[in-house]
């Protein structure tokens, strides 16, 4: 983006966005706005400036930490740049709406969002000052507000088919934002910072924080196979890498022993040792409101060792906590004769065994999904791949319409919480996402509804008065047929501009030379093709208007 | 705005727009990019939070004082929230303009601006977030620059032209943006803030701080009526009010001596006791960079009494600084015997005399202008009427390109500061300013070309299934002529919903009820006239769309 000339660099990931990079955003903010106007939804504009007593009211002054770039006007009054506006929205519709008769309703705007993230990236697709739809229903109806959901889902399946634009749709966690089911859009491309996990056989998808898989049936293990269980010295070794080479056993061979503290209650979840934990699933598997890793002297506090020497052998006992609960990963079940610590200082367990050595107090699929494990709906094998996140949906519930009061009168003029659901798009970020999955060595490919232009008027030899008067016509001539066309007439070499058009990646080029003009012709070039032909100056006008004719 | 429906409250001068509001506010954007793209300019979009370094080279980060909102990101470094973009786009230029071949150039921007003014009030007049379109032009060329600066000019006519809006533009002040000439365009409107002082002999208009008067031709007073000069004693009151009151004549008869500080140098501005003084117009008089009032040690220092008590006779001598500057307003030369401080304490001249008993170093036009003042162009009377201030042009010349080093290279190579431009226009408060102008008692009356909807449609007895039907029938009709409709199928009394048509003032009214149906009718009504007509069914459709054509 910053070689093709369409946005430049202010400060760390804030840009300026010159006008064919605005042309791209505008385009896609108007697809947006159609798809938002057919579902039902109307435009607002919302203060990007919001006062600290909604954040408050919601918690969120206090949960978004540093990401929230937070002011004090002239009077010490404080406010925030809105990173999301659940709040403002909310605190609208809450001095707005009384009445049942008033529901459903939606409510989008486009704006700016600053959001101080502590590792911005990726230029515009993560940069700090970024521009956004965002749109929020409002229902009295949990039933209605499931129908509606699923338009919104569909209306945002349409925006990004109309982007021109590879997506998926994955099941997604709901984060800061809140509430219970969230789908995120991912445009498919091989640089996106996202794992999406999808099942060939079945339509089931998820990002990788939300991902699922199946539990393997594993063939219990044949009694005779079991060897005895021993203690190994480990002197100072505690890590799954260390003692695997320490004792020349694979990963896969271990079981690692992880403590949480879940909501008070301590926790320690068991995984293979090639497996990696994923919170936000042993969450879901506790039914938990807050889980954090325990400290390391609650660690030895329970496993009455050095922490990288606990096991699951004996732990409750030891620990003497009777609420002590073990919960392991499913795939612990397929690891015979394994190796854990021993809750000893510089000891392990070699040979240890599921039922004869340690019990769980329960399974669950608690470990980040893993390139080749099996889809929780179907049983098929997943399938890993990259995307970025462009947009998002959540059933917020009544998350924020209860800690703000948003409560409408039912027909009986009894008080309910308006139950509400939250829909973003980050506009600016489809525009790099498009580009990351359409560009090659050269550079971009735009798709033709996003182009900024669609055609790339080349003059070649613009020292020569006859043949800048024919691009120079022609160039008119195509603008008043409705098409939209770059006209690059500028004094440099033809090896510049062929470059800069390729560069810039509009769909058609057109090259008016010397040579070209000879033959009555103009040379036709599609960015997304190798080959180019001469066409006929007279027969130029129409074959575009075919090319670019609405379908 | 807020009874309409058009914008809610959310904290002291920040607003939320809701759907009808942002209707009007994009109408109002759309014809502002028309014009902007027919004066060549390419649209961009600039952040809002702009990094401290830009601010402290142009020097306007000491500048700006609390009305700009300072922020501190995550890691400590320093932002503003723009009040507007001199710096961020001359950097941008900067940066991308090497030579005369890629001037003149216009860039221009939509977004929001943020000014923490000391005294916020309107509405959403003069709101502290509010929306802008700013401006700006670059030219090697001073010539081109003012053929160009006027092409602007004519373009922010026809901006508020085809916003259907009464306007004038005016000679202004260029304040903290700078530059030397300036013009602004005022709506007018009786409860506009801004005083427009125009003649209506010839073409001269100005803002109230930038109006000049010609000075009046005054026939020389005849010796025999000038009385001798005497000291009358004014124990304890310093004010023209107070000591006009004691002594029984007219403030007009006063001469009110002020002390200033000039760049350093010790100035006293002489006034006619019922004029004001303009520092705008003493500085321009002065040409000196800064001017501030003297403290009370100062003018102690000079005049050798306390405060209130100085009169410009014998005051240099007093003073005993030879650089001292006595400038006087015209109109002092049209007091006759009159009355001013004697350089005592308690003390006040009387029958105090120009030549005879003081003599100013100059004479200049330095006071506020008043009605009934002539014109500086033509000499006849000025008059003064209100008006909003909706947008701003400044001829900035190189004061910005100077400080942040924007410069080109002419044919030969040599470097020049880039010559500016800059032109604003409120989009916000656009919106606010039709409404001023466009009311009545009951509500609003847009201009055709900004009104939310063409046409109010009501259907009175939506308890009437036939009515409604055929209420439903006539909305759909309409919207597939293309017509904008905003219908009134509330379930409301009809007092309430007429009530409701006349505050929104959108043109046209169309009330369907068991009434006109028996006459296979429509009431139609014109927001802007009394009478109501009955239209046949079979007829509106015909009509409504003569009535909206384009001319």
């Amino acid at each position: 983006m910053l070689r093709a000339g369409m946005i430049r660099k202010v400060a760390s990931w804030i840009y300026d966005w010159l006008p064919m990079g605005l042309i791209v955003l505008k385009k896609v903010e108007q697809i947006v706005r159609e798809e938002m106007d057919a579902a039902g939804g109307q435009e607002v504009w919302l203060p990007v400036i919001q006062p600290k007593g909604l954040w408050v009211e919601t918690g969120r002054w206090a949960v978004y930490g540093k990401e929230l770039l937070r002011i004090a006007d002239r009077k010490g009054s404080e406010f925030c740049f809105a990173p999301t506006a659940e709040e403002i929205i909310t605190d609208l519709v809450r001095r707005e709406v009384r009445s049942w008769r008033q529901l459903p309703l939606m409510l989008y705007q486009f704006g700016l969002k600053f959001r101080d993230e502590i590792r911005p990236r990726f230029g515009v697709m993560r940069a700090r000052e970024f521009y956004m739809k965002d749109a929020y229903s409002f229902h009295a109806d949990a039933g209605e507000f499931s129908v509606y959901y699923q338009r919104l889902f569909e209306a945002y399946g349409r925006i990004f088919k109309r982007c021109g634009l590879q997506f998926r749709p994955v099941e997604a966690v709901s984060g800061a934002i809140g509430g219970d089911t969230s789908h995120e859009f991912m445009v498919l491309a091989e640089a996106g910072e996202e794992t999406i996990v999808t099942c060939a056989a079945c339509s089931y998808a998820a990002n990788l924080e939300r991902a699922e898989s199946a539990a393997e049936s594993i063939p219990a293990a044949n009694h005779a196979d079991l060897l005895p269980l021993m203690e190994v010295p480990t002197p100072g070794v505690w890590t799954v890498e260390g003692v695997s080479e320490l004792l020349r056993a694979p990963k896969s061979k271990f079981i690692k022993t992880m403590f949480y503290d879940a909501d008070g209650r301590p926790v320690v979840a068991l995984l293979r040792g090639d497996h990696e934990l994923n919170e936000e699933k042993l969450t879901r598997a506790l039914k938990c409101r807050a889980l954090r890793k325990s400290q390391d002297a609650e660690y030895r506090d329970i496993a009455k060792c050095e922490v990288g020497f606990a096991g699951p052998a004996g732990l409750k006992e030891r620990s003497g906590r009777a609420d002590l609960l073990i919960m392991a990963d499913h795939a612990v079940r397929s690891v015979i004769n394994g190796i854990s610590g021993a809750n000893k200082n510089g000891m392990h367990l070699s040979n240890i065994n599921l039922d004869r050595d340690y019990r769980p107090d329960a399974f669950a699929d608690i470990r980040v999904s893993a390139p080749e494990d099996l889809c929780p709906r179907c049983s098929s094998r997943l399938n890993f791949s990259k995307g970025i996140e462009v947009g998002h949906t959540f059933q917020l519930g009544t998350k924020y319409s209860e800690k703000l009061g948003a409560v409408y009168l039912d027909e009986s003029q009894k008080p309910h919480p308006i139950i509400m659901g939250c829909y973003g798009i980050g506009v600016s970020r489809v525009v790099a996402a498009a580009i990351e999955q359409c560009h090659d060595a050269d550079g971009i490919l735009w798709p033709e509804p996003l182009a900024p232009f669609g055609e790339h008027l080349i003059c070649v030899e613009t020292d020569d008065a006859e043949v800048l008067a024919k691009a120079d016509a022609l160039f008119e001539q195509l603008q008043s047929l409705g098409l939209s066309v770059l006209y690059d007439d500028r004094d440099e070499r033809p090896g510049v501009k062929f470059k800069d058009a390729d560069l810039i990646g509009l769909p058609r080029r057109l090259t008016v030379s010397r040579r070209t003009l000879q033959q009555q012709s103009v040379e036709f070039k599609r960015r997304n093709s190798a080959k180019s032909e001469l066409w006929k100056l007279s027969d130029l006008p129409q074959k575009l208007q075919e090319l670019t004719a609405p379908i």
